[in-house]
């Protein structure tokens, strides 16, 4: 067996589904390079028949990496697959991920389809998606609650159909860590032909398991291929996170035995950037990249800090990329410097124009903020590709004041569809205010559920990332609004999470896995 | 062996120690009555020797839980030891929990002591205990790293000296499952009195993989406590996580076989709790208490959701206390109705002067907020108690405003030991031209670390909560204020921080476990 672990991020994919984690095309492809950057094996760039938006980026995906495998979700019918094949085209390497459920649950109450007729679906699943690649991976989907003895049979037949990688997904986060490492374990030795695919773990942290339940898959069960997220992001509670699984391999080697390929200094800044991008939040107890992660409580003297580094650290901060953050711009940095760190970040504008105008703002930051960061930078791309897209709201300019004993104000300036709205509202405080005067205009009936600032940076001049959780007729969108102002970054994260609630929803949802 | 799993919560020890988690002593009673109401059986209340504060806390805990044993965590000396035992005298039920540290890198580096030098200071740290409690526990830190021979001469040793639990502590998070599983199972087994303690685990979430580790040293390794927190809170990536735990075992009781005496409905408030006293956010995917992990992805239809109800979740929300949040009061509440739900909640204030002023600011928000839930009260009161205590500091007023072009600015008024300051700053936004205006009086030279903003319940009317981190000197504060206007809170949670900054460090610090 091989002693690589092979890693397959699904953060475009499964973490993408989470509610509210929804992206744009531009950010799909950033996140993409920078999963690149970090060396992961295989990027899991959507599910290409699920909207036309998807299909456009995987497409987009699979030109703009070369080093890592770009895969795409379809489900085990001849249109899906066709679609995932057409949207991998141009990849450099390329891999069709299929998958049908196999649990007798799943199968009598979502597929309303026999045993029989779903081991049929899997093997002509493969055999079709041979037409576009070798390189096939099948998902039994609620895998680890599935009768072994259908699932023997219908493993055997698809890796003799040409699956080459075969993927036990614990769909539902129930698995306990050496049952689901023995239930692998007993598949590979029952299937004749299970040498010829490579074996891979797929978990849900419902019960907080998914990193053991993987790495217990791996150890006990003999995978070489983990599936995991950034920041653990995937639906419900989440996926198994590619930091832990990958530093649990790494710090432990003496026990696991396996290389990974993983840039480890890398997974600081995919982790700031895909938490900056979805605006969900990491805990600071959070293990590898949560605030706290590598900070000793207070109370310890110098020396005590310096014995405790060898007494207390298992890992280094510096090999996970928790570097202090570097000034990289400021008030007199030119246009080409500019460039050249957005060239450095992966951040690629589709024309001249587009830089021009993130330069501008750019400029306009630096005049708030003498320092300015890559996380700065991100943002400042983020939020401008976000309000450029084809939503009918922009934000333009914001009054607003508040004091004690009085009802705080805000008068909002905003285009809709290009046309100027003045609006002014009152409320609790100046964000309830703001979003009062956007209502008063917009009226969109829809519900806040959630809202958080962070602070990109640390110090009081850092700029505010406001995330703003939307939710109609049980659709949830998350809109994210930055500025040194927080006020501002509120009536920006209103604004693009009501052009969110606008789009359209033509999206398939590939529930599960 | 029996099939009951203890709970032992060590929130209120092991999750003070995150930087930036300290909390006052009232915050400390609110909590552990809430551990009570959960039906925890042990709670950790703190580590009575550090300071005369943690002293004091230990003591009122003791007096006023009931139901669970309240334990305080000491070194292995007398003088821990004894304070320990007096800060518990008034307990209906006390355990003492006393640990040395036993693995070769530890007692070389940070005791500067022999094996043997370890070995009898263990011994006689529970013979010493044994003067006030029959309810000792005993833990070798960074047990998982330590010597088998060695720690089975400990272990034996301070069983026979009357230790009734044997903690295991993976105090670095290095631990994997199976091996610590059968580390601990090949301890039992060679100890020959090993049948007279009760076996427990403590495990760091370094790797991800605390709940998993002390999943399997129940299973695998017999142990029969668990020790954890709320959140997950802890050093670093913090301990166990209760809810993830204690849900495992609930879920897959076919697999653990175990009783659970935790109410789990209690879960949520008990989460949402300790979230808002220490300022430490959940992520929305952490499994159990995030606020993804009981949603579905968007685009499933009505009919989807039914059937996804059966095919796609393990866990009931309701169960873990995920109900809709409920209107406890309004403005037309009245004192007594106000009173009797602080009862409910399980806050105790001092007087009926105290009752009265927190009334007062209750009608005070009643009459800017509509719907009054119970986190706001619990904010109320925080906010009341935290700008009560000794701090030199109090939020008076404040009046800000800013307009897209011009600088913001702020004006506020604070009093400093009683005497009123007014204040006024400039800075990117408003919330920082009112930190300008705050440290243009007060000249901390600390460095903000982290600011955070969290709506307390859905709705843009719910009162914003800030949690402001400052270091100063290598030591970390956490401030936490609430109102509905996010720049006041801002405010309050910065002046909080400074009252804590200024508070005398004399507290010894516990490193470990």
């Amino acid at each position: 067996m091989s002693d690589k672990l092979i890693v397959f991020d699904t953060t475009l994919r499964d973490g993408e589904q989470s509610p509210g984690a929804s992206m744009t095309h531009e950010e799909k492809v950033r996140i993409a390079k920078q999963l690149e950057k970090l060396r992961v094996d295989i990027i899991e760039a959507g599910f290409a028949a699920a909207s036309n938006g998807d299909f456009e980026s995987v497409r987009a995906i699979a030109l703009a990496i070369k080093d890592s495998t770009v895969c795409s979700l379809a489900r085990a019918n001849d249109r899906d697959i066709s679609r995932a094949g057409e949207a991998l085209r141009g990849a450099n390497s390329a891999r069709i991920h299929t998958f049908i459920a196999t649990s007798a649950l799943h199968m009598e109450k979502k597929l309303r389809m026999t045993p029989d007729q779903v081991f049929e679906q899997a093997r002509l699943a493969v055999r079709f998606a041979r037409q576009y690649t070798d390189n096939i991976e099948f998902s039994p989907e609620d895998g680890s609650r599935s009768d072994p003895d259908f699932l023997c049979r219908v493993l055997e037949a698809v890796i003799a159909e040409g699956a080459t990688t075969i993927n036990v997904a614990d769909t539902v986060g129930y698995a306990v860590p050496e049952q689901y490492g023995e239930f692998i374990r007993n598949l590979r030795e029952r299937i004749p032909n299970s040498d010829k695919a490579v074996w891979s773990v797929h978990c849900h942290d419902d019960l907080g398991l998914a990193v053991a339940n993987s790495l217990a898959g791996i150890k006990i069960g003999g995978a070489r291929q983990v599936e995991c997220t950034i920041n653990a992001l995937g639906e419900r509670a989440g996926n198994c996170s590619l930091e832990e699984v990958v530093m649990a391999v790494k710090t432990r080697k003496d026990y696991f035995g396996l290389d990974v390929g993983i840039d480890t200094t890398q997974i600081m800044p995919a982790s700031r950037l895909v938490s900056g991008i979805t605006g969900f939040v990491v805990q600071p107890n959070k293990a590898i990249v949560g605030a706290n992660a590598f900070a000793h409580a207070s109370g310890i003297h110098q020396d005590g800090v310096l014995k405790a580094r060898q007494t207390y650290e298992i890992m280094r901060a510096e090999d996970v990329g928790w570097a202090a953050n570097k000034i990289v711009l400021g008030k007199l940095s030119g246009r080409n410097a500019f460039k050249q760190r957005l060239q450095e970040l992966g951040i690629e504008l589709d024309s001249e124009q587009a830089v021009n105008e993130a330069f501008a703002r750019f400029k306009d930051l630096a005049d708030r903020k003498s320092e300015i960061f890559d996380e700065d930078i991100h943002a400042l791309v983020s939020g401008e590709q976000g309000e450029a897209g084809e939503g009918a709201y922009r934000f333009v300019a914001l009054a607003q004041r508040s004091e004690t004993g009085e009802r705080p104000h805000a008068r909002v300036v905003f285009s809709e569809n290009g046309k100027e709205v003045v609006a002014e509202g009152q409320g609790n405080g100046p964000v309830d205010a703001t979003v009062h005067a956007i209502e008063s205009h917009v009226r969109s009936d829809a519900e806040l559920l959630l809202f958080s600032v962070n602070a990109i940076t640390t110090g009081t001049e850092s700029q505010g990332e406001v995330t703003m959780r939307l939710s109609r007729s049980g659709r949830i969108v998350n809109g994210v609004g930055t500025d040194p102002d927080i006020v501002v970054a509120a009536a920006k994260a209103y604004l693009s999470a009501l052009n969110k609630l606008q789009s359209p929803v033509e999206k398939v949802h590939a529930q599960g896995i």
